[in-house]
């Protein structure tokens, strides 16, 4: 096995080891909510149902790329290893947002699959992402064995303030619904809570776990911050310009299903025809490739591009800075330009 | 003000600072579904709507008791207002469950005002229920500005696995619905992750931030536990036999609602008239006291008012091995005392 795929391996044992801590008599049914949904179980089940596993992969490459001149001591013995808990507890984040979202956005399929949910109702499913949760923390906690108490406290701290963005993130894409008032403004503080801060802990603990300098963490979490931001711009325009063979959604599904995505809300600041149809209700599957066309007529997907360029650089003179180091850096690298040329 | 006075000041302005953290331009709605669920904000807002914050008094009261033989280096300079951010986690945890619970069992209204869900609906509920657990954890880890970080680190770790056992419990309460088959020992298992599991975090964390000895804290813990326990079990007793006008709940009407209460648990083992009856569907209002006076005289009242004694015996039994000590001490044992003479 090369390094990605020891990683991914160490992953996938460390979220089910921490996920049986539910695996007891009398709670075999929600040990088997959580299996199903991190795919592992049930109708469906294999690295498909699954998901990525990115970011913890992410944050186990941050790790593993301090380069010994970069640490706060030189000479620490590194092992990736001890930081797999930190992964894990990402990763459960990760999917106690999605159980928790596909009840919030009333979806009833997730990777091809029923959710949580749609399998055994929503009370349930709330007490499942619930659960969730909880093992994030103490999947975090574990560190304890490997790492002395003060950097766990902080790796703890860092998911905390990364979990309220979330949440705080959450919050506004709800509230944005159904509103055609939107600014680009609001679109960054939405969007700042969601796919950007759940990076930018991945890039952040794991480095913090590496034993990097403070100057290092710094760039390496913004290095993260960046690149999620870069990532959901070139998504927002993949949502209705992308090639539907590479995205696997239906083209332009976004102005269907009404988001608000940045091109969306530079349409409107425009106040020109887009802004106008926008405004008067639903698009429909029929219309959807004309409004499509407008919308790139008045300049939008050129500024979403240049947004998603602009994030890209920016993210790359942090990694620049944050100096990934050996296999694992080059592995890093790579999996940000993967994340970025999705559309090539 | 008294001490007890001045803690319950302390919590109230802890909770407040610890909730701020959402009182952001952009997140201001959200904040408020925060402070109208913590009884301070909205209509009605109140000392009534807030509730009696006993879980984070018993938390002071059990660091500010720890006598100064009983700790683990004599002649530390105990504060028991360091340990504030502790008691408010667990404040906010119990409100966390509080919000997800009302949305689980379609609640509409708690403590006489609208529940979260019912003024905001289900999918804002349930990120105002996933905030306030974000910011108990934010709240424990500001330990760390008191307590060194292996402390805070064992801190968060009971607090998780007291948060585990109340999914857990959560679980089997919404599996056990519709269900007549349940044994006494299936009540065990769901109630033990319920208001028990919760006041021991409260004594064990309490304890443990007095620096009290590890047998101290053990005791310490299994007050807290077994007062749960016959808290729990009186209020299955109240629920069914207690006089309306001190529980404020209508009399019988847990048996109305067909809750798996111990008294009905006992009345299924018995498989006589009232185990009849109770599988033949919901009990009504008009038949409720014929009802309860079938299982009384099967011998459940009797049998779980057995069950609440031993348990107040146990944890009087260990209330005395932790020697809570002064006038937190005096407050804390008051206090339990009040809890579980509310029939008399």
């Amino acid at each position: 096995m090369n390094l990605q795929q020891t990683m991914l391996s160490a992953i996938e044992t460390e979220l089910k080891n921490q996920i049986a801590r539910l695996d007891q008599s009398h709670t075999k049914e929600f040990h088997e909510m959580l299996t199903y949904h991190m795919g592992w179980t049930g109708e469906g089940a294999g690295p498909n149902a699954a998901g990525k596993r990115i970011r913890p992969l992410i944050t186990l490459l941050s790790t593993a790329s301090i380069n010994s001149n970069n640490q706060i001591n030189k000479g620490i013995n590194l092992n990736w290893l001890h930081a797999v808990s930190a992964a894990s507890a990402i990763e459960l984040i990760h999917n106690f947002s999605l159980v928790h979202d596909d009840i919030q956005d009333n979806s009833e399929l997730r990777r091809g699959r029923k959710t949580v949910w749609t399998k055994w109702g929503q009370p349930m499913a709330i007490n499942a992402g619930d659960g969730l949760f909880v093992i994030a923390y103490q999947s975090i906690l574990d560190l304890s064995k490997h790492y002395p108490a003060d950097m766990v406290v902080q790796a703890a701290q860092i998911l905390s303030e990364v979990c309220l963005k979330l949440t705080q993130g959450q919050f506004l894409d709800m509230s944005y619904e159904n509103r055609n008032d939107l600014s680009i403004e609001d679109y960054w503080h939405m969007i700042g809570g969601k796919t950007a801060s759940l990076l930018s802990a991945c890039t952040h603990i794991g480095s913090l776990l590496g034993y990097a300098k403070p100057e290092i963490v710094e760039a390496y979490r913004l290095f993260g911050y960046h690149l999620g931001l870069a990532f959901q711009v070139q998504d927002d325009v993949l949502g209705i310009w992308g090639d539907e063979s590479v995205t696997g959604k239906s083209v332009a599904s976004d102005l269907v299903e009404g988001k608000n995505s940045l091109p969306v809300l530079f349409g409107l600041s425009q106040n020109r025809h887009f802004s106008t149809r926008w405004k008067q209700g639903a698009i429909t599957q029929t219309e959807v490739s004309e409004v499509a066309k407008l919308l790139e007529d008045e300049g939008a997907k050129e500024y979403a591009e240049k947004v998603s360029a602009e994030q890209t650089q920016k993210a790359m003179s942090y990694a620049e800075q944050a100096q990934p180091d050996g296999e694992a850096g080059q592995l890093m690298l790579g999996l940000a330009n993967m994340l970025l040329k999705r559309n090539q």
